[in-house]
């Protein structure tokens, strides 16, 4: 059996996924999702799919259609975030939302929900009853953590526990998806699947926590603009677990830091993150993101597969965090 | 073979969709959902489903997932409209728009699509493939439709075919997937499948254009506003029929109308219905109806089973369009 890599394998979906055709008319609704799904992704998603499917099986194209589903539903979700976020940019450019405004923006995003679904009719019959309801108990979880998400910007405490279940609805419940629905395809046994649903599920929340750690004490070389989270008052690891660990002094400060009129944004980040480091913060978050990169490894150990087949989504599973294996 | 009528079915369809449940947390997400979906709806589109599905089986219940995925679709696709036509109220109360506001209508709404498809999938699987590729069609036409429909209003010439075009995506595609979905899960014929749906399409044009006609020729009495559409100024097929036989002074009236500031309500559609009444509108619209409620029927004509079998769906289709059978 044929192992590849994520790099042949993400290339192999770019392929597929860039000739798949949309209807020309109507122009609006369907110009904006060809814009959405053009190339610029990291197509992390349909990565995951193919390389779950390959510890099982190698007749990638069997495997291309749904990936191709679960890479416009996460399409989908970006394009209608960005109405509920009010968010100009994506992807640097600007989003479906800005350029077309928020009646094109809804209706383009319905109409790529449901090709997604489209790509999905294609898998083969046999798995379809399975893929099909893995993939509608994704989509409902990404639903309710972007609704948890918007309801935890009207509060004012958020607990670790809340937190890390918003972001596991939200971000990791899509990659188990992908693992999922990638091993469903291959015929996988319910303990490879359940597995591989798990690795995912704390892959996704290392991620995110990665993701958190990064937007505060990220390198600025690498051209990412730092504490950008800090500015916009967003609930992160990082926040709610400083919360969680402050006293009422250092509370007040990460509370009003954000919103202080007098600041320059300088200084806002520093009086936040100067809390973050007196609270060990970034320690007890890389922490954190190394028990779930290893629960998640611990995942694919006890895959009935020998361990070889595992290399290729090991190693795209610790760059996504940005570990070496 | 037990044959029943449209209001057994719409009955046993409304006992079996108000017993769903949908999560209770969170409350944001699924309340709206709750609400869009309880009582209150005609059921139109489940009601056609179950009576194309007995037109070949009476095993009611197998069909009443699909009922409810096309209902379940059918709302949510009110519910994303309201957003874009900035409505505010939906069957005399407000909309989930009004009540909840945009970023939480356009979330459950995208909820509601999918548990759409959560209600598809428990279709049996030896004709799930089938099901899932006609409601995708389906879906992705109706919004088509949808933005034909946001098309034509900034466009001040929409010729006939064109709306006629966009009518039969927004409204009897709907329709057509019901009735085609319902032959499809009772195992119908290529034949009879394609009679079914185009059975549907020629029904919901004549529905559509009946709308379009009681709009502004309407009994008073039944407590319906006339006129709304003249004063939105929207196209109508009475507006695009009186547009394509008016002279230029007609066509002054038709179009600028519905705007004179110095002209109360009742002035703005008394005048547009002048034109209508000297172009024959009205009539037109009636012989359009009757064409398109004999090709309807003349479909029913067509199928393989006994004519006794075709009653139930025939008195349904003639209610429909207000016509005796």
């Amino acid at each position: 059996m044929k192992i590849h890599t994520a790099e042949t394998l993400a290339q192999m979906f770019e392929d597929h996924f860039l000739q798949m055709r949309t209807p020309d008319d109507p122009e609006n609704l369907y110009a904006p999702i060809r814009y959405a799904l053009g190339e610029g992704g990291k197509r992390m998603r349909p990565t995951l799919l193919l390389l779950s499917y390959n510890l099982f099986g190698d007749n990638m194209a069997q495997a291309l259609d749904a990936a191709a589903a679960i890479e416009t539903f996460h399409n989908f979700t970006l394009l209608h975030d960005d109405i509920m976020d009010n968010a100009s940019m994506r992807r640097g450019r600007p989003s479906v939302y800005a350029k077309w405004g928020e009646n094109v923006a809804i209706l383009s995003g319905d109409a790529m929900l449901i090709n997604a679904y489209a790509a999905l009719q294609r898998v083969p019959a046999a798995v379809l009853p399975q893929v099909l309801h893995a993939f509608n108990s994704m989509a409902a979880q990404v639903c309710e953590g972007q609704q948890y998400d918007m309801d935890f910007e009207q509060r004012n405490k958020v607990s670790v526990v809340d937190y890390m279940h918003m972001i596991e609805l939200k971000t990791s419940v899509l990659l188990a998806g992908a693992t999922t629905i990638g091993a469903l395809l291959a015929g996988a046994s319910d303990d490879d699947v359940r597995h591989l649903h798990r690795f995912a599920i704390e892959l996704g929340l290392a991620f995110q926590l990665q993701d958190d750690l990064l937007d505060s004490y990220g390198d600025e070389r690498l051209g990412k603009k730092i504490g950008g989270d800090i500015l916009e008052g967003k609930q992160t690891y990082l926040m709610v677990t400083a919360m969680s660990n402050a006293d009422e002094g250092q509370r007040e400060v990460l509370r009003t830091a954000p919103h202080r009129d007098d600041w320059s944004d300088e200084q806002k980040i520093a009086a936040v993150k100067a809390v973050y480091d007196t609270l060990d913060v970034p320690h007890l978050t890389e922490q954190q993101i190394n028990i779930r990169f290893a629960r998640a490894t611990a995942m694919l150990d006890a895959l009935s597969v020998p361990a070889e087949r595992t290399e290729s989504l090991r190693t795209y599973a610790a760059s996504l965090i940005g570990r070496k294996r």
